[in-house]
């Protein structure tokens, strides 16, 4: 593990807080109170405003070029600029927040200006999604899912050597915090000739990490394994809401459209590369004996840095529960450790046939389940298809999502007794409009 | 049919112009020589600059408002005002473009500065696509496909309840004339027990209409079907490249990934509802007995306004045959009246669920194929598979698509002697790149 982990911030309640530590400073864009969006680094209970360090001139060189880009509404100009502006930015942000700064009287005195406090500040999606993609690689996921409808044979023959993917819809990706509408559709109920319309019976939610891409590539230039760290400009936490009954009937042949596009929540902050890189483990992303991905997958440095080991926490309070003051409850404790492809496998496979990657690109995982049900993603892997509703301390059950109910993502690293966070991805569900 | 399809041009090369005649006016974005991109409205052989006629304050109102929005570099502005405006622009170019109008003089005298030769012109992109959606309207390609893997059972139980759709690649939306480079990707060759890497030896096209989306919805409020058509800006051609070994092995279970998204390229020209409304024709889109659509998918106004009657064409020229000066050879004559559901159908359909459509999203219909081979509109439906290749007046034969190929769509309307067109779209097949 490298040193500055345990580097102190002058911000007091930088030091030990869970996710946002000096060592963290992840990237989002926020609206101070009454003031327009702009780029910040969530630093403790506080965001360091890129806007406002911009125009007191804090930064030099290639950091300055980054805190500019940052400077406006969205992260895409920043993306685009690639990991080395991105680097140099973190490095003097160590230095100006870290314990004895010389420039720490001059920025304490600018006070709120520079760190208004995060509670007061409203948060943004961090980037204007070009396309968006939401892959598999979840193989316990497509292990559970598969069983439900191929008990004998879940996987089908190509999972272990594509890492399978298919478009999403850009336009309905929204911040943490954004309600999301219940939405009408399709179905076919069980043992019904013909389908029904109305508001999905099967609300479900999907438990992903999110990718943002940094600098893309022209078209019908690939980008090699080898560059594809290059390219990525972060992470954050996505739940991929999934209408069950509508996907079962559309989805056939052309993959989920109407079930998944109403709406995708990603939390606000982009945790960067280096902040996780010390809690990456060596344990291999695929398992001794598997076939040997094609050459243009394999990467021996990529390989040897590691799988991503974050922590991935699912927890659901219902109106009910809210209204009795219960707690969220946990419902699932899951880790990028479940992941069958590296990301850098993601970006690499994406773009080898020649399509164009952009800043501003997200990438969801795929729901990452791990083996056993304290572990699972979804309610569709939790309750058995909806047989087996779980219970909640309000003395309700649910097979999948009712109105009313929040849904939260939480992710983080820890080793010796340190950590760093995403912070959540919350989303509220809201009856579907009057079907007419 | 209504009067003004008669009407005549001072701008003579518009006078029974197949494309661009004066009921036409399709709009698009192109660069006059060495000057930047702009919107403009073909008509005959020239291009009407909307940049030059705004600066020369030649509209008044909302076809002002029209002409402004389409000045910069992209439609997505004009799109976003909506059907008002663009038929208020219409019109007003209808009566400047009109035999006998009495700025004539005034607009002659500005020459190649208002008008300047299609020829002289490049023509780009007509709008920054936002979200790209590719359906499956075409009941006999899907009949045709469906019958090469379920000889028994050709259409699934969904088809002709579901207008089925799936997320496209928007960042690969390419006009007319860029070249195409063949994609390199996995595929599992017949027999073989693992996957290969190299590039893709079924490369093929899918005749398509494309349809251009004007202003949007707010997310979670759905475009009913009656508003429906009030949301759709225009149509192009469309053809949705498909690398059908890489489809066959990578497509399950989520569908079509990188076996399509390394381009899709559109024809440069906007043509309206206004122009085509002439054309349609009584015929109903689905058959008598068929199943009735839900009630969201059914409007009476939208069944009577009869469906798109518009005549679509492929041609396909190899390197040898343009060293040959032998012209390009029809390999495929249909029609959009082989659709099964109407546009409006497809934007009630996108959006009922919440899911938000922005100005400048793009539907493509997917692949238009008449029920007999002389109406295919792919090889993979003309060559059953690749089994039956077709014979060029070169001496060649075609499976699929050959590096140097050229493959050319068109579209026209025509009745009682008069006729408008859509343009081409052109993409000339490059090598793929080295596969390392």
């Amino acid at each position: 593990m490298s040193q500055d982990i345990h580097r102190r911030s002058w911000v007091a309640s930088a030091n030990g807080h869970p996710d946002f530590p000096l060592h963290n400073l992840p990237l989002g864009i926020f609206s101070p109170p009454g003031a327009s969006p702009r780029g910040g680094v969530a630093i403790g209970e506080a965001i360091f405003d890129l806007k406002a360090a911009c125009a007191a001139g804090l930064f030099s060189g290639a950091a300055a070029d980054a805190a500019q880009a940052a400077s406006g509404d969205s992260l895409n100009a920043l993306f685009a600029l690639g990991a080395g502006p991105r680097r140099a930015l973190r490095e003097q942000l160590q230095e100006l927040l870290g314990e004895g700064a010389s420039a720490q009287p001059r920025l304490e005195a600018m006070g709120q200006a520079l760190l208004p406090s995060l509670a007061s500040c409203t948060l943004h999606l961090p980037a204007r999604v070009g396309d968006y993609t939401d892959f598999y690689v979840g193989i316990h996921h497509a292990n559970n899912v598969g069983k439900l409808f191929r008990p004998d044979n879940p996987l089908l023959p190509n999972y272990k050597h594509v890492p399978i993917g298919y478009h999403g819809r850009a336009s309905t990706v929204v911040a943490s915090g954004t309600a999301v509408r219940r939405p009408n559709g399709q179905t076919l109920p069980p043992g019904a000739e013909a389908p029904s319309f109305g508001p999905s019976k099967r609300l479900d939610y999907e438990l992903e990490l999110g990718v943002w891409i940094g600098p893309g590539n022209t078209m019908g230039e690939p980008i090699g394994i080898a560059q594809a760290s290059e390219h990525i400009a972060g992470f954050c936490l996505l739940n991929d809401w999934s209408a069950r009954d509508v996907q079962a009937w559309e989805y056939q042949p052309l993959g989920p459209f109407l079930a998944k596009n109403f709406a995708t929540s990603v939390s606000p902050w982009v945790v960067s590369a280096e902040a996780l890189a010390p809690f990456r483990t060596a344990q291999p992303a695929r398992p001794a004996g598997d076939p040997q991905p094609l050459a243009y997958l394999f990467d021996e440095q990529d390989q040897a840095a590691g799988a991503l080991d974050i922590e991935l926490e699912v927890l659901l309070q219902s109106a009910t529960m809210r209204a009795l003051h219960l707690p969220p409850l946990r419902i699932g404790l899951s880790n990028t450790l479940n992941m069958y492809w590296t990301v850098a496998q993601l970006v690499a496979h994406h773009s080898v046939g020649g399509c164009k990657l952009q800043a501003g690109d997200l990438f969801g995982t795929g729901t990452l389940s791990g083996e056993h049900a304290e572990a699972y993603g979804s309610l569709l892997e939790l309750t058995g298809g909806g047989k087996q509703p779980i219970p909640l301390p309000s003395g309700e059950q649910r097979s999948f999502l009712e109105d009313g109910d929040e849904l939260i993502l939480r992710a983080r690293c820890q080793r010796d007794g340190l950590s760093i966070g995403f912070g959540e991805c919350r989303g509220l569900i809201l009856p579907a409009p009057s079907a007419g």
